[in-house]
């Protein structure tokens, strides 16, 4: 290609509106261009790496047996209402009515589409595994569009379905998925981790994200250093200490902490350690009000609270309810002198109450302890008395009632590895592909059912597996890319080499000689952007790295002279002068055109 | 592929709700399966085909120099607003809310969105020539979808943008891309013809259809037996008869004609040729009322009277303004004795009817006259008053008033071509790809504007592309079909070869022989089908011949023990014996497979 036929959009001012890096790289180097908030037109040279990556997942999608199939955009109503996802999935969802006062809605995922597929099409185990992909444009309308092409509104996806009669199949298939996206990533040229993750509304139960590793990401990923263990943040488990809960040593003791409501300002006033303090949280769900017990320096980990009966829809207690229960004001909480209700978490009735209508009424309530704090002593906490708290608490002498001890709290760098190697270390990630075992909950739903080997009707098993395409693009920027611009892994680059004649247009010479060079390169299969147009040197140069182009070859009338070229490795930190006769050789070694499996 | 692993959903009922041979057997065929009205799953089968006819039409792109891009789906109305076809598009345009309760529309073309990329990065007239084109999912809300893949409201398309300083680039550009169509229409086996077309609503003047000749076609074609001459019917010439209008010969007699109000009834009545009747109608525009006459056996042409000034809004007259104006009712209507208004056409005024209000007052009104009835004598027409027509008429010597001649009827089958070259004959066609010449239509509308070589800012001018790629499936199989089922051109085939062993369950022998072939066939380069279904031969024969896979190897252990295999062609009458050794080589000579050019 030639830039004189190729439109570089490129611009050299920073985007006032872009957030992160690769949102200003993007913009920059020309390859988007917003056309609403979350939508975005891709130009010439992104369309290039788009369908670079889209080509890399489609060919590893074959690979594993996977078909590809294209499935509507738009999607009606009731097949959405047969799965229960019309009302339930939100304002996410874009509503459309047609021209007949019909309701779609722009598909973000398509498990309707091919449950309702399957169940006309597949009628015998024969049939199964089977698994279904498409690559296809999908609509989420998010409430804040934002890092450009992260997360847009409007974005490019791979969904794949698969369908089992048995778990085991299910199983084998997942892997083989495992397998492929692991295979995806790493041709993509992608630092990445397959972490163990909470599936979320999709529901199901086994899932793993596939997170591309960079400091811009929106999801924390714990994992350990001495083995292969990752998992999201909020699914990692946080052991508890392995140590016995030390003998108590010190008096429970009331002390004046005047202002001081947070653990952190209790611990520099008092001179402890962070460490030795407790932090109470109200809550109330369902389940009712309850009192929650995290160390000083952990957080409370919302998705493992909400796998605790009753607190699924659990919500903060609002000042009133903290009052009621608990007598005191928010800031000075803790599980001093409570209600005596002995043995709660044994004899506890659930009761009714709404995560959203306060509770009016006194009643027991829970007390839930995190593993860290069940094994403390002589901790300082809330005396539950405006202005005071306690020093030299101690559960199992002080607390006037039951109480039951969960995993409650985020992971933290440096608690020890679940897998029992190694200790934790905490990164940043951005989730780039996420595959789902998803049990029965559409094929159930859709009344989707095959026969099996004894004639008998079965509903078949279903797991899910998404891959954003678009995220891909910005995700690898995220990791690739230095105060010049961008540095495309060879894999996914629009170009894989910048061929530069400096001033060619005073020589006829170069010219001649960079267009026999042009077509050497491009009959080796080489994706060339030869730069043609009457630029200087320096802008030259400039857009060529801030497009991220990897290679570099540079003629100019002096080297041809010397009979040699310049080539610069978009990471190298300088020239090669490299004999024109070797270029070629020399290349082959350097640069990467993506093979297909 | 292994049949056992790529599900064939076919089915051997012609399903009820499908209207067209071409939608029938993509439903049998099992490559399609509708979700909603005009919304349709394309399945592993029918998106292999899809594939391949959207990466032939992507590489004649290319070749072109037009580069592929990628816009959104979703569009913003604010931009619509701006070229007026927010309000001006009607209902085919499906609007969307989002949760904001801003106004987006789903892209049914992309001119608005591809100016607005332009007129912000391309700023000289260096940057010009410049064609953009994308391959995409858009929306047309058709009130009623039909045909299948044919006239759907979701579709695949590959629409292109050409932007250019001045005309005679345009036409260089324009003529590359009939080339392009004609190779890609060439490249996909199709009987086509490029013909000139009426441009319809997207404005501007030079503009082709591609067709591709179905009985089936939605659109009439003209084309000529003796040179390249085609047009589509709406806009194809009638040429005015080569002779001088003759002398009348008749007096003009009224002659009683109870009941009878068409000419084909007058004719038969009279006992004349139809050619020797005048058909009147009345309409009504924003330049008034007015009579038309065509020849009684010939069709007005409602394209060709749009364009007359005062006529491009017009509508039939209601029969209150029949009688108002003619004192006459409906069936009986013509040229004779109407209000004496001399020389009307010359010193008419136009004045105000809006093509909804009816007309009330009595005011001139015009006579329009086709060209072939023009140079009539001697015919019959409404007399005028009910119950009554004239014999004998000619408009030099009967007629009270002046009038206008225009060609306003449509070309039939035997007319002179308008090239002056043979006769023209009818077909009816496909629309597959439309290029038009748009003007500065949108860049004028959206302000784009670049500055040419003096530095004067100038508006470009453009051209706009269209392929619909999911129709040209179906087009295609309209064209290519037997009672059997589908026959694939090999350029568009989902595979090439159905390999069909028989009886392979029973005989591990015919089972190694045939991985065997298979892996030699997939090596050389061929989508090889194998059916290793455990199906008796009739189905399996059925099957391949259905989905219409071009070329068809059976394996037998009989044929094997002789050393040789079946080959039939699927348009061949009778199989051919193939000495296994001979195989490849024989293939090679009858199965082409695309080639990237």
């Amino acid at each position: 290609m030639r830039a004189s036929r190729f439109p570089l959009f490129t611009v050299k001012e920073t985007p006032a509106d872009a957030d992160t890096l690769s949102h200003q790289l993007m913009l920059r180097a020309g390859m988007i261009r917003k056309l609403a908030a979350g939508i975005y037109t891709w130009t010439p040279l992104g369309t290039r790496v788009l369908h670079k990556v889209a080509n890399i997942v489609r060919e590893e999608m074959n690979r594993t047996g996977a078909l590809e199939m294209l499935m509507p955009v738009v999607l009606p109503k009731e097949l959405w209402e047969e799965s229960g996802r019309w009302d339930k999935y939100g304002d996410l969802l874009l509503r459309i009515q047609d021209r007949k006062k019909a309701w779609y809605c722009f598909g973000p995922t398509h498990e309707e589409v091919i449950c309702d597929l399957v169940r006309h099409e597949i009628k015998s185990y024969r049939q199964l595994p089977i698994t279904f992909y498409q690559i296809q444009t999908k609509f989420r309308d998010e409430i804040r569009p934002r890092f450009g092409v992260m997360r847009a509104r409007e974005f490019l996806m791979k969904d794949a379905y698969s369908f089992h009669l048995d778990q085991a199949s299910l199983d084998e298939t997942y892997r083989s998925m495992y397998q492929a996206y692991t295979r995806i990533f790493t041709r993509l040229g992608l630092n990445f981790r397959a972490v163990s993750a909470d599936s979320g509304d999709i529901g199901g139960d086994v899932s793993h994200e596939f997170q591309v590793l960079a400091e811009s990401g929106e999801d924390a990923i714990a994992f350990s250093d001495q083995s292969d263990y990752a998992a999201n943040i909020e699914l990692a488990e946080a052991l508890a200490p392995a140590r016995e809960r030390p003998k108590p040593s010190e008096i429970c003791t009331k002390i004046d902490t005047p202002g001081k409501t947070t653990c952190k300002e209790v611990a520099a006033y008092l001179k402890v350690p962070i460490t030795s303090t407790v932090r109470a949280i109200a809550v109330v769900g369902s389940g009712g009000f309850a009192l929650i017990l995290v160390r000083g320096d952990h957080e409370l980990n919302e998705t493992k609270l909400k796998k605790i009966e009753g607190f699924g829809d659990y919500r903060l207690a609002t000042e009133k309810e903290i009052e009621l229960h608990l007598r005191c004001r928010a800031g000075y909480i803790g599980p001093v002198n409570l209600n005596p209700y002995p043995d709660m978490h044994r004899n506890r009735t659930l009761y009714t109450a709404t995560a959203s209508a306060p509770i009016n009424e006194l009643a027991p309530f829970m007390l839930i302890v995190d593993r860290t704090v069940d094994k403390m002593s002589d901790f300082v906490c809330g005396a539950n008395e405006a202005g005071y708290h306690c020093r030299g608490f101690n559960l199992d002498r002080d607390l006037e009632q039951g109480y039951i001890v969960a995993d409650i709290r985020k992971v933290a760098e440096g608690d020890p590895s679940p897998d029992g190697k190694g200790t934790l270390r905490i990164v940043r990630g951005i989730e780039v592909g996420h595959i789902f075992q998803n049990g029965r909950k559409y094929t159930e739903a859709m009344h989707v059912s095959v026969l099996d080997d004894q004639g008998r009707t079965q509903t078949p098993i279903t797991g899910c597996y998404g891959i954003g395409v678009s995220r891909i693009v910005a995700a690898a920027i995220e990791q690739n890319n230095d105060e010049r611009g961008i540095i495309w892994p060879d894999s996914i680059a629009p170009f894989h080499i910048a061929l530069l004649p400096l001033n060619m247009h005073k020589s006829e010479k170069l010219q001649s000689e960079a267009e026999a060079l042009y077509k050497e390169l491009t009959k080796d299969g080489y994706e060339v952007l030869m730069d043609d147009r009457p630029l200087r040197p320096g802008p030259m140069f400039a857009d060529a790295e801030l497009i991220g182009i990897p290679h570099r070859v540079v003629l100019s009338e002096r080297g041809l002279n010397a009979g040699s070229v310049e080539y610069k490795g978009r990471r190298d930190a300088s020239n090669h002068d490299v004999p024109r006769r070797e270029l070629l050789t020399f290349l082959k070694e350097r640069v990467r055109i993506s093979i297909s499996p």
